[in-house]
Protein backbone atom coordinates (compact mmCIF):
# COMPACT_ATOMS: atom_id res chain seq x y z
CA UNK A 1 0.00 0.00 0.00
CA UNK A 2 1.49 3.61 -0.49
CA UNK A 3 -0.80 6.56 1.43
CA UNK A 4 -0.84 9.84 -0.36
CA UNK A 5 -0.79 12.59 2.51
CA UNK A 6 0.18 16.36 2.80
CA UNK A 7 0.74 16.53 6.46
CA UNK A 8 -0.30 20.48 6.63
CA UNK A 9 -3.88 19.54 4.80
CA UNK A 10 -6.85 18.49 7.36
CA UNK A 11 -8.54 15.93 5.14
CA UNK A 12 -5.82 13.57 5.51
CA UNK A 13 -5.71 14.05 8.94
CA UNK A 14 -8.45 11.96 9.70
CA UNK A 15 -6.77 9.33 8.22
CA UNK A 16 -3.46 10.12 9.59
CA UNK A 17 -5.19 10.05 13.17
CA UNK A 18 -6.85 6.40 12.11
CA UNK A 19 -3.91 4.52 10.90
CA UNK A 20 -1.79 5.74 13.75
CA UNK A 21 -4.82 4.18 16.36
CA UNK A 22 -4.16 1.11 14.46
CA UNK A 23 -0.52 1.29 14.99
CA UNK A 24 -0.07 0.79 11.60
CA UNK A 25 3.09 1.82 9.70
CA UNK A 26 2.16 2.14 5.65
CA UNK A 27 4.22 4.19 3.03
CA UNK A 28 3.72 7.70 3.01
CA UNK A 29 4.43 9.97 -0.38
CA UNK A 30 3.50 13.84 0.57
CA UNK A 31 1.47 15.62 -2.36
CA UNK A 32 1.90 19.40 -2.58
CA UNK A 33 -0.85 20.64 -2.74
CA UNK A 34 0.61 24.33 -2.75
CA UNK A 35 1.80 23.95 -5.35
CA UNK A 36 -0.87 22.15 -7.58
CA UNK A 37 0.58 18.73 -7.87
CA UNK A 38 -3.41 17.30 -7.10
CA UNK A 39 -4.49 18.56 -10.20
CA UNK A 40 -1.15 17.41 -12.49
CA UNK A 41 -2.02 14.25 -15.12
CA UNK A 42 0.56 11.94 -12.76
CA UNK A 43 -2.02 12.36 -9.80
CA UNK A 44 -5.01 12.42 -11.57
CA UNK A 45 -4.67 9.23 -12.94
CA UNK A 46 -5.15 8.42 -8.90
CA UNK A 47 -7.81 10.06 -8.31
CA UNK A 48 -9.68 12.46 -10.87
CA UNK A 49 -11.04 14.01 -7.59
CA UNK A 50 -7.84 15.57 -7.27
CA UNK A 51 -8.01 15.29 -3.66
CA UNK A 52 -5.77 13.92 -0.89
CA UNK A 53 -6.09 11.78 1.19
CA UNK A 54 -5.59 8.56 -1.57
CA UNK A 55 -4.78 4.67 -0.77
CA UNK A 56 -3.04 2.98 -3.43
CA UNK A 57 -3.65 -0.95 -2.78
CA UNK A 58 -1.38 -3.59 -4.00
CA UNK A 59 -3.40 -4.37 -6.72
CA UNK A 60 -3.12 -0.42 -8.05
CA UNK A 61 -6.81 0.25 -7.31
CA UNK A 62 -6.94 3.72 -5.43
CA UNK A 63 -8.89 4.38 -2.78
CA UNK A 64 -9.43 8.34 -3.46
CA UNK A 65 -12.07 8.64 -0.13
CA UNK A 66 -11.51 9.08 3.66
CA UNK A 67 -14.31 6.39 4.69
CA UNK A 68 -13.39 4.44 1.82
CA UNK A 69 -9.67 4.12 3.21
CA UNK A 70 -10.88 4.41 6.90
CA UNK A 71 -13.42 1.11 6.19
CA UNK A 72 -10.57 -0.80 3.90
CA UNK A 73 -8.24 -0.53 7.06
CA UNK A 74 -10.67 -1.74 9.92
CA UNK A 75 -11.92 -5.02 7.60
CA UNK A 76 -7.95 -6.04 7.58
CA UNK A 77 -6.81 -4.66 10.85
CA UNK A 78 -9.35 -5.15 13.09
CA UNK A 79 -8.07 -3.94 16.45
CA UNK A 80 -8.82 -1.40 18.22
CA UNK A 81 -11.93 -0.98 16.45
CA UNK A 82 -12.99 1.90 15.33
CA UNK A 83 -15.85 1.94 13.10
CA UNK A 84 -17.90 0.08 16.08
CA UNK A 85 -18.31 -3.85 17.01
CA UNK A 86 -21.98 -4.94 16.51
CA UNK A 87 -24.56 -3.96 13.76
CA UNK A 88 -25.92 -1.47 16.40
CA UNK A 89 -22.66 0.21 17.10
CA UNK A 90 -21.64 0.19 13.73
CA UNK A 91 -24.70 2.16 12.74
CA UNK A 92 -24.46 4.55 15.92
CA UNK A 93 -20.75 5.21 14.82
CA UNK A 94 -21.56 6.04 11.24
CA UNK A 95 -24.28 7.66 12.10
CA UNK A 96 -21.72 10.28 14.70
CA UNK A 97 -19.41 10.22 12.00
CA UNK A 98 -21.70 11.53 9.44
CA UNK A 99 -22.97 14.47 11.75
CA UNK A 100 -18.99 15.73 12.13
CA UNK A 101 -18.46 15.67 8.52
CA UNK A 102 -21.66 16.87 7.54
CA UNK A 103 -22.23 19.84 10.20
CA UNK A 104 -19.10 20.61 11.11
CA UNK A 105 -16.20 19.60 8.56
CA UNK A 106 -18.12 20.80 5.51
CA UNK A 107 -19.44 24.26 7.20
CA UNK A 108 -15.70 24.81 8.43
CA UNK A 109 -14.17 24.43 4.67
CA UNK A 110 -17.39 26.44 3.55
CA UNK A 111 -16.34 29.05 5.44
CA UNK A 112 -12.96 28.52 4.56
CA UNK A 113 -12.83 27.90 1.04
CA UNK A 114 -15.25 31.18 0.19
CA UNK A 115 -12.88 33.22 1.61
CA UNK A 116 -9.58 32.80 1.44
CA UNK A 117 -7.33 35.02 -0.47
CA UNK A 118 -5.56 32.00 -1.88
CA UNK A 119 -8.27 30.56 -2.62
CA UNK A 120 -9.79 32.31 -5.36
CA UNK A 121 -11.74 30.03 -7.63
CA UNK A 122 -11.45 27.20 -5.13
CA UNK A 123 -14.69 27.33 -3.62
CA UNK A 124 -14.91 23.53 -3.90
CA UNK A 125 -11.86 20.84 -4.22
CA UNK A 126 -11.88 19.04 -7.49
CA UNK A 127 -10.65 19.46 -10.93
CA UNK A 128 -13.31 22.48 -11.70
CA UNK A 129 -12.99 25.60 -10.59
CA UNK A 130 -15.87 27.48 -8.75
CA UNK A 131 -15.94 30.89 -8.04
CA UNK A 132 -16.15 32.44 -3.97
CA UNK A 133 -19.66 32.89 -2.44
CA UNK A 134 -19.34 35.60 -0.10
CA UNK A 135 -22.32 34.80 1.07
CA UNK A 136 -21.73 30.99 1.63
CA UNK A 137 -18.69 31.99 3.57
CA UNK A 138 -20.71 33.28 6.04
CA UNK A 139 -23.16 30.75 6.49
CA UNK A 140 -20.65 28.37 6.57
CA UNK A 141 -19.09 30.20 9.69
CA UNK A 142 -22.84 30.69 11.02
CA UNK A 143 -22.99 26.97 10.88
CA UNK A 144 -19.16 26.26 12.42
CA UNK A 145 -20.47 28.15 15.18
CA UNK A 146 -23.73 26.21 15.92
CA UNK A 147 -21.65 22.35 15.55
CA UNK A 148 -19.80 23.64 18.58
CA UNK A 149 -22.95 24.48 20.22
CA UNK A 150 -24.09 21.38 19.34
CA UNK A 151 -21.02 18.86 19.75
CA UNK A 152 -20.25 20.91 23.71
CA UNK A 153 -23.89 19.47 24.52
CA UNK A 154 -23.50 16.07 23.04
CA UNK A 155 -20.28 15.70 25.34
CA UNK A 156 -22.26 16.65 28.29
CA UNK A 157 -24.01 13.87 27.63
CA UNK A 158 -21.50 11.40 26.44
CA UNK A 159 -18.02 10.79 26.96
CA UNK A 160 -17.09 10.18 23.37
CA UNK A 161 -18.91 11.52 20.58
CA UNK A 162 -20.45 8.68 19.61
CA UNK A 163 -20.64 6.88 22.87
CA UNK A 164 -18.69 4.90 25.83
CA UNK A 165 -15.70 4.73 23.47
CA UNK A 166 -13.21 6.84 21.36
CA UNK A 167 -14.13 5.98 17.69
CA UNK A 168 -14.28 7.51 14.28
CA UNK A 169 -16.66 9.95 15.06
CA UNK A 170 -13.63 11.45 17.66
CA UNK A 171 -11.10 11.16 15.01
CA UNK A 172 -13.59 13.52 12.72
CA UNK A 173 -14.33 15.73 15.30
CA UNK A 174 -11.07 16.50 16.39
CA UNK A 175 -9.80 17.06 13.34
CA UNK A 176 -12.77 19.75 12.86
CA UNK A 177 -12.33 21.20 15.84
CA UNK A 178 -8.70 22.17 14.93
CA UNK A 179 -9.68 23.25 11.23
CA UNK A 180 -11.80 25.47 12.65
CA UNK A 181 -9.19 27.21 14.03
CA UNK A 182 -7.90 27.99 10.70
CA UNK A 183 -11.43 30.50 10.33
CA UNK A 184 -10.38 31.47 14.13
CA UNK A 185 -13.38 30.15 15.23
CA UNK A 186 -11.97 28.60 18.45
CA UNK A 187 -13.67 26.97 21.30
CA UNK A 188 -16.13 29.01 22.75
CA UNK A 189 -15.11 29.99 26.59
CA UNK A 190 -18.38 28.26 27.83
CA UNK A 191 -17.92 25.05 25.78
CA UNK A 192 -16.64 23.39 28.69
CA UNK A 193 -17.31 19.89 28.11
CA UNK A 194 -16.02 20.13 24.56
CA UNK A 195 -12.74 21.37 25.75
CA UNK A 196 -12.56 18.83 28.35
CA UNK A 197 -12.69 16.38 25.20
CA UNK A 198 -10.42 18.40 23.13
CA UNK A 199 -7.76 18.28 25.58
CA UNK A 200 -8.47 14.37 26.17
CA UNK A 201 -8.49 13.50 22.76
CA UNK A 202 -5.55 15.73 21.64
CA UNK A 203 -3.83 13.94 24.59
CA UNK A 204 -3.67 10.47 22.41
CA UNK A 205 -0.63 10.02 20.90
CA UNK A 206 -2.28 9.65 17.46
CA UNK A 207 -3.58 13.29 17.61
CA UNK A 208 0.32 13.92 16.70
CA UNK A 209 -0.44 12.93 13.26
CA UNK B 1 -37.81 -1.85 13.85
CA UNK B 2 -39.81 1.37 12.43
CA UNK B 3 -38.92 2.74 9.80
CA UNK B 4 -40.00 6.63 9.19
CA UNK B 5 -40.23 7.34 5.53
CA UNK B 6 -42.04 10.60 3.56
CA UNK B 7 -42.92 8.41 0.42
CA UNK B 8 -42.52 11.62 -1.95
CA UNK B 9 -38.66 12.42 -0.54
CA UNK B 10 -35.66 10.98 -2.36
CA UNK B 11 -33.67 10.45 0.59
CA UNK B 12 -36.04 8.01 2.35
CA UNK B 13 -36.41 6.45 -0.91
CA UNK B 14 -32.35 5.72 -1.03
CA UNK B 15 -33.52 3.40 1.93
CA UNK B 16 -36.85 2.35 0.93
CA UNK B 17 -35.12 0.65 -2.87
CA UNK B 18 -32.29 -0.52 -0.26
CA UNK B 19 -34.96 -2.34 1.89
CA UNK B 20 -36.33 -3.48 -1.00
CA UNK B 21 -33.40 -5.55 -2.67
CA UNK B 22 -33.00 -7.28 0.64
CA UNK B 23 -36.69 -8.35 0.34
CA UNK B 24 -37.21 -7.24 4.10
CA UNK B 25 -40.76 -5.72 5.55
CA UNK B 26 -40.20 -3.20 7.89
CA UNK B 27 -43.37 -1.25 9.61
CA UNK B 28 -43.21 2.28 7.86
CA UNK B 29 -44.74 5.42 9.22
CA UNK B 30 -44.98 8.08 7.18
CA UNK B 31 -43.87 11.67 7.92
CA UNK B 32 -45.70 14.64 7.00
CA UNK B 33 -43.18 16.78 5.40
CA UNK B 34 -45.30 19.06 3.53
CA UNK B 35 -47.14 20.02 6.58
CA UNK B 36 -43.33 20.34 9.02
CA UNK B 37 -44.37 17.05 10.80
CA UNK B 38 -40.15 16.78 11.03
CA UNK B 39 -39.83 20.10 12.65
CA UNK B 40 -42.08 19.49 15.51
CA UNK B 41 -41.15 17.90 19.21
CA UNK B 42 -42.49 14.46 18.89
CA UNK B 43 -40.35 14.01 15.58
CA UNK B 44 -37.59 15.96 16.97
CA UNK B 45 -36.96 13.75 19.72
CA UNK B 46 -36.25 10.74 17.17
CA UNK B 47 -33.88 12.62 15.13
CA UNK B 48 -32.51 16.51 16.31
CA UNK B 49 -31.83 17.35 11.98
CA UNK B 50 -34.92 16.74 11.68
CA UNK B 51 -34.56 14.55 8.63
CA UNK B 52 -36.29 11.81 7.38
CA UNK B 53 -35.52 8.84 6.95
CA UNK B 54 -35.44 7.48 10.27
CA UNK B 55 -34.82 4.01 11.64
CA UNK B 56 -35.90 3.19 15.19
CA UNK B 57 -34.62 -0.38 16.49
CA UNK B 58 -36.23 -1.78 19.13
CA UNK B 59 -34.33 -0.64 21.81
CA UNK B 60 -35.67 3.00 21.14
CA UNK B 61 -32.00 3.56 19.34
CA UNK B 62 -32.67 5.96 16.47
CA UNK B 63 -30.59 5.75 13.43
CA UNK B 64 -31.37 9.64 11.86
CA UNK B 65 -28.82 8.78 9.30
CA UNK B 66 -29.37 7.16 5.81
CA UNK B 67 -25.79 5.35 5.50
CA UNK B 68 -26.23 4.64 9.53
CA UNK B 69 -29.24 2.64 8.36
CA UNK B 70 -27.56 0.60 5.02
CA UNK B 71 -24.89 -0.11 7.58
CA UNK B 72 -27.53 -1.93 10.19
CA UNK B 73 -29.39 -3.77 7.76
CA UNK B 74 -26.58 -5.13 5.87
CA UNK B 75 -25.12 -6.53 9.22
CA UNK B 76 -28.12 -7.78 10.18
CA UNK B 77 -29.01 -9.10 6.73
CA UNK B 78 -26.25 -9.65 4.96
CA UNK B 79 -28.23 -11.25 1.92
CA UNK B 80 -27.98 -9.68 -0.88
CA UNK B 81 -24.87 -8.10 -0.35
CA UNK B 82 -25.50 -4.06 -1.15
CA UNK B 83 -22.05 -2.73 0.36
CA UNK B 84 -19.42 -4.91 -1.33
CA UNK B 85 -18.38 -8.29 -0.14
CA UNK B 86 -14.74 -8.24 0.78
CA UNK B 87 -12.26 -5.33 2.72
CA UNK B 88 -11.54 -4.04 -1.24
CA UNK B 89 -15.23 -4.45 -2.46
CA UNK B 90 -16.30 -2.49 0.55
CA UNK B 91 -14.06 0.14 0.40
CA UNK B 92 -14.77 0.61 -3.14
CA UNK B 93 -18.49 0.64 -3.05
CA UNK B 94 -18.17 3.16 -0.39
CA UNK B 95 -15.98 5.42 -2.35
CA UNK B 96 -18.71 5.19 -5.18
CA UNK B 97 -21.24 5.67 -3.66
CA UNK B 98 -20.12 9.00 -1.77
CA UNK B 99 -19.14 10.18 -5.38
CA UNK B 100 -22.76 9.78 -5.95
CA UNK B 101 -23.94 11.50 -2.88
CA UNK B 102 -21.21 14.29 -3.12
CA UNK B 103 -21.09 15.07 -6.22
CA UNK B 104 -24.74 14.04 -7.32
CA UNK B 105 -26.80 13.95 -4.71
CA UNK B 106 -25.71 17.11 -3.02
CA UNK B 107 -25.56 19.15 -6.54
CA UNK B 108 -29.12 18.57 -6.93
CA UNK B 109 -30.40 19.61 -3.62
CA UNK B 110 -28.37 22.65 -3.37
CA UNK B 111 -29.49 23.74 -6.81
CA UNK B 112 -33.55 23.24 -6.02
CA UNK B 113 -33.37 24.29 -2.42
CA UNK B 114 -31.83 26.89 -3.00
CA UNK B 115 -34.18 28.05 -5.82
CA UNK B 116 -37.84 26.59 -5.23
CA UNK B 117 -40.61 28.62 -4.11
CA UNK B 118 -41.62 26.27 -1.31
CA UNK B 119 -38.09 26.35 -0.09
CA UNK B 120 -37.90 30.08 0.78
CA UNK B 121 -35.22 30.32 3.81
CA UNK B 122 -35.03 25.88 3.87
CA UNK B 123 -31.75 26.21 1.66
CA UNK B 124 -30.68 23.55 3.92
CA UNK B 125 -32.14 21.00 5.58
CA UNK B 126 -32.26 20.51 10.08
CA UNK B 127 -33.87 22.92 12.29
CA UNK B 128 -32.15 26.16 11.40
CA UNK B 129 -33.87 28.93 8.89
CA UNK B 130 -31.22 29.43 6.10
CA UNK B 131 -31.63 31.86 2.99
CA UNK B 132 -31.26 30.68 -0.31
CA UNK B 133 -28.75 31.81 -2.36
CA UNK B 134 -29.44 32.48 -6.09
CA UNK B 135 -25.68 32.07 -7.20
CA UNK B 136 -25.52 28.20 -5.32
CA UNK B 137 -28.66 27.93 -6.87
CA UNK B 138 -26.86 28.27 -10.23
CA UNK B 139 -23.94 26.29 -9.28
CA UNK B 140 -25.72 23.39 -8.12
CA UNK B 141 -27.40 22.93 -11.98
CA UNK B 142 -23.57 23.30 -13.50
CA UNK B 143 -22.31 21.04 -10.79
CA UNK B 144 -25.78 18.45 -11.80
CA UNK B 145 -24.63 18.62 -15.45
CA UNK B 146 -21.11 18.10 -15.09
CA UNK B 147 -22.23 14.86 -12.33
CA UNK B 148 -24.75 13.37 -14.95
CA UNK B 149 -21.50 13.40 -17.57
CA UNK B 150 -19.03 11.72 -15.25
CA UNK B 151 -21.37 9.35 -14.44
CA UNK B 152 -22.25 8.53 -18.15
CA UNK B 153 -18.59 8.02 -19.06
CA UNK B 154 -18.12 5.81 -15.38
CA UNK B 155 -20.63 3.66 -17.43
CA UNK B 156 -19.15 3.40 -20.46
CA UNK B 157 -16.34 1.34 -18.53
CA UNK B 158 -17.86 -0.17 -15.87
CA UNK B 159 -21.66 -2.09 -16.44
CA UNK B 160 -22.68 -1.03 -12.53
CA UNK B 161 -21.10 2.43 -10.90
CA UNK B 162 -19.26 0.85 -8.40
CA UNK B 163 -17.88 -2.64 -10.84
CA UNK B 164 -19.49 -5.67 -11.92
CA UNK B 165 -22.13 -5.75 -9.86
CA UNK B 166 -25.46 -3.83 -8.58
CA UNK B 167 -24.85 -2.34 -5.00
CA UNK B 168 -25.79 0.60 -2.76
CA UNK B 169 -23.91 2.93 -5.03
CA UNK B 170 -26.54 2.11 -7.77
CA UNK B 171 -29.09 2.84 -5.54
CA UNK B 172 -27.82 6.34 -4.71
CA UNK B 173 -27.22 7.24 -8.78
CA UNK B 174 -30.98 6.47 -9.65
CA UNK B 175 -32.05 8.39 -6.42
CA UNK B 176 -29.63 11.62 -7.69
CA UNK B 177 -30.75 11.02 -11.87
CA UNK B 178 -34.83 11.01 -10.81
CA UNK B 179 -34.30 13.63 -8.22
CA UNK B 180 -32.43 15.89 -11.16
CA UNK B 181 -35.81 15.51 -12.70
CA UNK B 182 -37.07 17.75 -10.19
CA UNK B 183 -34.91 20.68 -11.75
CA UNK B 184 -35.45 19.75 -15.18
CA UNK B 185 -32.13 17.87 -15.65
CA UNK B 186 -32.95 15.09 -17.73
CA UNK B 187 -30.40 12.30 -18.69
CA UNK B 188 -28.70 14.14 -21.83
CA UNK B 189 -28.96 13.13 -25.13
CA UNK B 190 -25.71 11.43 -25.96
CA UNK B 191 -25.68 10.17 -22.54
CA UNK B 192 -26.11 6.30 -24.08
CA UNK B 193 -24.33 4.94 -21.22
CA UNK B 194 -26.09 6.68 -18.64
CA UNK B 195 -29.65 5.84 -20.62
CA UNK B 196 -28.62 1.73 -20.74
CA UNK B 197 -27.99 1.84 -16.97
CA UNK B 198 -30.94 4.00 -16.03
CA UNK B 199 -33.38 1.54 -17.95
CA UNK B 200 -31.61 -1.70 -16.11
CA UNK B 201 -31.71 -0.47 -12.82
CA UNK B 202 -35.08 1.60 -13.05
CA UNK B 203 -36.69 -1.99 -14.30
CA UNK B 204 -35.82 -3.71 -10.99
CA UNK B 205 -38.55 -4.15 -8.64
CA UNK B 206 -36.99 -2.19 -5.93
CA UNK B 207 -37.04 0.81 -8.13
CA UNK B 208 -40.73 1.17 -7.41
CA UNK B 209 -39.94 1.95 -4.10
Amino acid sequence: MIFYDCSTAPSPRRVRIFIAEKGMEIPTVQVNLRGGEHLEPAFRAKNPHCTVPVLELDDGTCLGDIVAIQRYLEEIQPDPPLLGRDAEEKAVVAMWDRYMEFDGFMAVAEALRNSAKGMVNRALTGPVNYAQIPELAERGRQRTRRFLADLDARLGESPYVAGPDYTVADITALVVVDFAGWIKEGIPAEAQNLRRWHENVSSRRSAQA
